[in-house]
């Protein structure tokens, strides 16, 4: 029997490989962070981890978070959005400080991880501290500074300049913090300024992450104002690329969905914020078909509330159906997919992670599906959607590495992180 | 200190009283399966719950269910409703045993039992089995075979029969258990046989669950041929009263709202079915305001596919926010009165049950919200609604017994209770 670093024994593999093979049993055998072997046969492991009775799956990619609003949860909630922000967020966001941004980003990490979350997309301000979050808990991070440039030529200089450092810095950092610059929105950046962040994207060799058509109002301003969609403007200028995800991308034309799969730029959907906000739903199911690049986003915390991706691809599904009153719409074997490779892809790391097999990196999750919530397991698919919760998650690699074992996070002290996330948020909230 | 039976110590206990009182922390003391003490002062037990860093809330009461079909789960999914019936769900119950439906609806009521639901309301046939396994879990439930009558004579009698059969042996078992009677549907049954079933339920003194205007085909056909809708006609002939539950009650009138207010009729809202199913979104906003009793149910576990009340509680909220595209819809204290007093009064059970209140029996559940996906609570509705899984639930009481305990069942084995299950299943689809 072959032996390895790292084995995982005896679970249901989701590989999510080209071929969508699925092992029952199968084996993984990791080595120097690398997966060396998949199959059937049995494995010895120096570590090894006991998949029997699991699904085992590739790590779940977050597409859209931000991850340091840990700290706004589970107060001043059911609001508008404009409301939430002006009245609750901006006045204490102004208050922030970095080790907040850590503190905030450190218990969204611990979650992400305890959950299956491998790799996450961020936008939010001291991307620094998020970087090393993420580090310290070990999983992978896409970070972006949101860059609000609102208009004026002061703050656009001054964002600009944050972003692109903070990328500089950042992005290959430790071999698990990619880079990507964030300028914010449709309506809180002018055309002008998008243009700045394409050619600094290009120089640094970094991707962009943006919000666009959220929700409808600004989309229908935009129209106004430039008699042109948000895509299309942005597709002349030469912005959409196969670097550039799009989060929510909810309220888009026809021609908009061909242009976003001609220049194969990605999409973000966010299910469960897009219903708590109210935004509206995206035309995920029709992507899918056109073949535009789709991960899963569990937005911000604030906007959710949990980091939770096994709860939110059972919303993500059903949410579909509703939008095309079409039970067959986005069906358990695509929510999978979408949430490891759909990711990976979308984040353009999937020559890296996104699927179990020999030469990627050892990003695996196994998923305690012996519980009675599960049974009978006969599609692994629909059992792991429709009946899974995150806090099922019994073990994570990430890179080869034990992150978290039995649902206990190896990596940091979970109570000590509370706790400073407790003080943290009695002082921003009195 | 006063000492009862059992207490449960030191969680926030959400009462869901008429002043919704929330005690942080708060103690309970039961004593002959009673509510004897809610309070803030420390009590203590022969037997004790600590409930430190957790959630205390009154049993969840699931209103709509067909426990039973735990055994069609996660296969043949993805398929509109129609087509899962004839050609996957009918000819296999129509080899159905009563030993099949007594080891389904055991694993649904561990299952439920494991998620917090103490009392369910549940509509399928050899119920007289659902009403065994359903004591021997622990847990309430209110029972109703399912009559369809499919507008024959000889039908019409023979599921008459045995409704009326089983609610006359059956209502008041053990204290656990209460009848019903259960027509099927406006499509499945004839005015005709709708006017016997209140007839009979008058007779037996016992409530009608009833499937009303889930899709919206069969009530357009309905308003076809009579000329009015299932509701209105409902309505003329006497049949609506403050003891009858409509599952679904997506495709109503104005009219339809104000009859059933009137009535004091209750309803039971499937969220995550009616999603997945592709039925609709039923206008549950405008009923609570209204004043409509509404409690919360998952519908069968074929269409959701879990029986995790938390889930849904979530899914609850999110799908009316969307329905009224605005997200102060269904706040997640609504959601929380919903599935615990709302359904007890839905069930005409609140004299008993759904809330924590000195004089109650005792159904108790304590959710361990210490984790991180919950932080920090600073609102315990939405920590819960929001941020909850049915897999952290820690410790359920009813009727005074502790039935689960740190996350395990007491009360009956389920690893056996899942052998036999997966044994059922594969004698039933080869």
């Amino acid at each position: 029997m072959e032996k390895f670093e790292l084995a995982v024994r005896g679970g249901i593999v989701l590989t999510m490989d080209d071929e969508m093979s699925v092992l029952s049993p199968g084996s993984i055998g990791i080595e120097d962070g690398e997966i060396q072997y998949v199959g059937k046969d049995e494995v010895r492991g120096e570590e090894e981890i006991c998949a029997h009775g699991c699904i085992v799956t590739p790590g779940f990619v977050n597409c859209h978070t931000h991850s340091p609003m840990t700290l706004f949860r589970n107060a001043f909630e059911d609001q508008p959005l404009e409301k939430w922000l002006r009245e609750y967020v901006w006045p204490v966001e102004a208050r922030l400080k970095p080790e907040h941004v850590r503190i905030g980003a450190r218990v969204a990490a611990a979650e992400m991880a305890l959950h299956g979350v491998t790799c996450f997309n961020d936008m939010y301000f001291y991307m620094d501290q998020v970087a090393e979050a993420a580090v310290e808990v070990g999983i992978r991070g896409v970070l972006s500074e949101g860059m609000v440039e609102l208009f004026s030529d002061r703050a656009s200089e001054e964002v600009l300049r944050k972003g692109t450092e903070f990328a500089k810095k950042y992005h290959g950092w430790k071999g698990m913090i990619w880079a990507a610059l964030g300028p914010h929105a449709e309506y809180s950046c002018s055309l002008e300024f998008l243009r700045k962040v394409r050619e600094e994207a290009d120089k640094l060799g970094v991707g962009i992450h943006i919000h666009l058509a959220e929700t409808k109002p600004p989309v229908d301003e935009f129209v106004k104002v430039h008699g042109k969609t948000p895509i299309k403007a942005l597709d002349e200028m030469g912005f959409l690329r196969k670097d550039v995800l799009i989060a929510h991308a909810i309220y888009l034309s026809n021609e908009d969905l061909k242009i976003i799969r001609e220049r194969d730029a990605a999409v973000a959907y966010n299910p469960v914020s897009n219903m708590k906000l109210a935004s509206g739903a995206a035309r995920i199911e029709e992507m899918m078909s056109m073949g535009i690049r789709i991960g899963l986003g569990t937005d911000g915390p604030g906007s959710n509330n949990s980091l939770d991706m096994i709860q939110d691809m059972k919303i993500a599904s059903l949410l579909q159906k509703l939008r095309y009153m079409d039970p067959r719409s986005l069906p358990a074997r695509n929510v999978v997919k979408m949430v490891t490779r759909g990711g990976a892809e979308a984040l353009n790391l999937d020559h890296l992670i996104g699927s179990i097999k020999v030469g990627k990196r050892a990003d695996v999750v196994v998923i305690n599906t012996r519980k009675v919530r599960y049974q009978p397991v006969r599609d692994p698919y629909t059992a792991l959607t429709y009946c899974g919760s995150g806090s099922d998650v019994k073990d994570v690699i990430v890179d080869g590495r034990i992150i978290v074992r039995d649902g206990i996070l190896q990596t940091i002290d979970v109570e000590k992180a509370l706790e400073e996330f407790e003080k943290a948020v009695s002082e921003l909230f009195g």
